[in-house]
């Protein structure tokens, strides 16, 4: 992990519970209100995905790609939803959300006004293996069976 | 364009000001109270990015930096927000936003409540035929420089 800057959380810290790394990147499950919420955290401090290089682009696809997938196999969510906002952590990452209709904020966006108690279920620990094992899977689909 | 659902506006509709495409894809410009806000919607009715072909897949990303490489070379803002939530059109659409100091959220996200009244500037007409030549030229360097 290349740590640029002292001030930036995402150079500082894991940014969650770690369920996977590589060279270029992780993904974390966020301590959100939001059940298999992650972030894909780019290792080095980038600010915009358009900073990554054509190699690191595909990546950073192929890993949205394979949380995205493993978080609809173990959750069956009505929607996903991602996002790479950043405007006051300016360290390139993905929020990598399952929507459900019993989340506090559906058909919304998690950052809107919330309309009701959430009734999402509480993911039990063994959720982080789990999930540690179906991205590798996906990832490996994506990899090499190139879908 | 695939017309593949009547209920589907994004199946229906051009969705903004046309700016860009192509076979698979679309690039719009909205009127979303924030300067250079545009929309990539894919022309097939897709739902999730996870749902795409490798090709696809890396067409989407390719167009997504583009975009985002043509709207900072234009606006210079201080920070760019890409996002596909799609919760209420489940029409794969990557909502791509720069963000300044002046708009209404910042540093909040867009969905969020608005801070303040907007102090950004009204874009010119001409910002249409901008845009259109700068997303032409930084796909170019995506697709033919490799970067």
């Amino acid at each position: 992990m290349n740590h640029i800057s002292d001030q930036c959380i995402f150079c500082r810290e894991d940014g969650g519970i770690p369920v996977y790394l590589d060279e270029m990147c992780r993904v974390v499950l966020t301590a959100e209100p939001f059940p298999g919420f992650c972030r894909l955290i780019w290792n080095r401090h980038v600010v915009e995905f358009s900073d990554l290089s054509a190699t690191e682009r595909q990546h950073c696809a192929d890993m949205l790609v394979a949380t995205e997938r493993a978080l609809r196999s173990l959750l069956s969510p009505v929607k996903m939803n991602i996002a790479s906002l950043g405007n006051i952590t300016p360290h390139l990452h993905w929020h990598v959300i399952p929507r459900f209709t019993a989340d506090s904020h559906y058909p919304q966006p998690i950052w809107a006004e919330s309309l009701r108690e959430s009734r999402t279920p509480t993911l039990p620990p063994q959720f982080i293996d789990r999930l540690k094992k179906a991205i590798m899977t996906k990832l490996d689909e994506v990899k090499n069976a190139g879908n």
